[in-house]
């Protein structure tokens, strides 16, 4: 059996240059220092990703060059689920190909009030098209995004037909009920990845396997910590840490473009600014209360200097 | 000035083969069904058509089957509306260069709570990357699928900012009250159609340009005929009957499904009763209950005998 991926996943920001084109140098740069500074696995083309709003064909390019740069695929769950089933096998299988640990995948995300029976069949599908053994699937439960929730029941269903192949579920609804249901019916051989920092610490208690969220681009060291420490006295210490920073961000502008400017200037590159459109990047009055506010709270982001570059060594 | 699109328009339904790969056979005989018996123009790849349930590829070729095949391009209205920027301006400047009359624009849907300065830029940077005068466009509002609404402060924007592009509006949401307030604001200059066959005579009374609705892939003459009576003493009854033929088919199965099932018998084609996962196809029991119920009501569909080919003349 293929090892379950754990631990601190980054939804990966995509950077892109003046003209919207996808930024691969600078994404390939991100990605080396998520994974030095306490991520386990990077999850490219999550929601934090602005993943749909790029093309099959750019987010295929994208993990190549991640792969085509010494990044080890095994530690890879790139997001492939999309709309159209076709899209979804396309990225899927190029995904398998390259040897990536699993995929995140996103129910089809436009038709509403789709019964169980549906996206079973189009789970279903996706599999038996790619029909490999090396196929790991996380599924992807973020209803206030895709206005297409995942049942426990479909899941049930799912996992008693492809035990070796559905083996995780990302749960980005915020609703610890639910979680807790979730690791209650099928941890810890389902691996249930929250998707909410602040509750991290009791997944991990539950007996899930760690975290993808937003914040794993610019806390991956804290998030790390937290995740290290579930077990010692230290623990609700930093889980109080970690919920402080992601708390703080709530509410300002959109947040993939306040990430992106956080990194923009602890980075000391105004080109992390860019977002695709309908995402309005951070205006300069914005970007100066989040990092304000971070510096009030002592944030750091290690190995990255003052006036330092992204992939730069900690002095 | 280009020519605004009017009248019944048909949000195409798209036949798929056993292997769920697009039927361009089926496909470009009902195309030609529907404007031999009523519709004015064609909105191929509209929710009723699945279009995102196929992937750009797909689309491009399907709509170049359609041009190909000898199908009036000025009467074709695409949906070209994806989440990505890159594949809306793909979409979007392919069917410019066939030369379509229009195309039909969702807004970006994977996002929720975008506020309208984004959705603008969104807009705006499709219409600048397309840079062509031809280009014509048809809003899409369908707030209950999108999840993205389209205020009356943003179309009002892009009129002003694109007063020759942005022309016209589909409006699926079933609010009359939204229908209204867009055909005071801005009919008859800028078209408005409605997605609600209920709504097609107080739409035309209203200054309305039309409607494009799933219904039109059964009832084009029906719809027509109403269309062409709006100001007539038939007019009232001729509502009553489109709508009584739509309420006959609301909450069964999904409305795909349903409408693909009607063409399957009345063509006596079972190959079209095929429909992409999430959606499902009809049973054998719901099949016989829709056709059951229309049969009750008199429906007929003309030009398809009862034993009869879908592009068979009527007896």
């Amino acid at each position: 059996m293929a090892q379950r991926m754990k631990g601190v996943l980054a939804p990966v920001l995509t950077p892109v240059r003046p003209d919207l084109t996808p930024d691969t140098e600078r994404f390939v740069r991100h990605c080396r220092w998520l994974l030095d500074h306490g991520c386990s696995g990077l999850a490219p083309f999550g929601t934090s990703s602005e993943a749909n709003s790029f093309s099959t064909d750019e987010r295929l390019a994208m993990l190549e060059s991640l792969v085509a740069a010494g990044l080890p695929a095994a530690q890879l769950m790139p997001g492939t689920g999309c709309c159209a089933l076709s899209d979804t096998v396309r990225l899927t299988a190029h995904a398998v190909k390259l040897g990536c640990g699993g995929v995140l995948m996103l129910p089809p995300f436009y038709y509403k009030n789709i019964p169980d029976d549906g996206l079973y069949r189009y789970f279903a599908d996706v599999i038996e098209r790619i029909g490999d053994a090396r196929l790991q699937i996380y599924l992807y439960h973020i209803p206030q995004m895709a206005n297409v929730p995942l049942s426990l029941g479909l899941i049930e269903r799912l996992i008693k037909a492809y035990p070796s192949t559905v083996v995780g579920i990302k749960d980005s609804a915020g609703d610890w009920n639910k979680t807790q249901a979730l690791l209650k019916a099928f941890a810890p051989d389902f691996a249930v990845f929250t998707g909410k920092d602040a509750f991290l610490l009791k997944t991990l208690l539950g007996g899930g396997a760690g975290c993808i969220t937003a914040c794993a681009n610019i806390n991956p060291h804290g998030l790390h910590a937290l995740y290290q420490a579930a077990h010692n006295a230290r623990a609700d210490e930093l889980q109080t840490q970690v919920t402080k920073l992601v708390t703080l961000l709530d509410g300002r502008a959109y947040f993939v473009a306040t990430y992106k400017g956080i990194i923009a200037h602890y980075a000391a590159d105004p080109g992390w600014l860019a977002v695709r459109p309908p995402i309005l990047e951070l205006t300069p009055q914005q970007s100066h209360g989040v990092i304000r506010d971070l510096a009030a709270l002592g944030f750091t982001m290690p190995g990255l200097g003052a006036a330092g570059r992204h992939d730069r060594p900690a002095a």
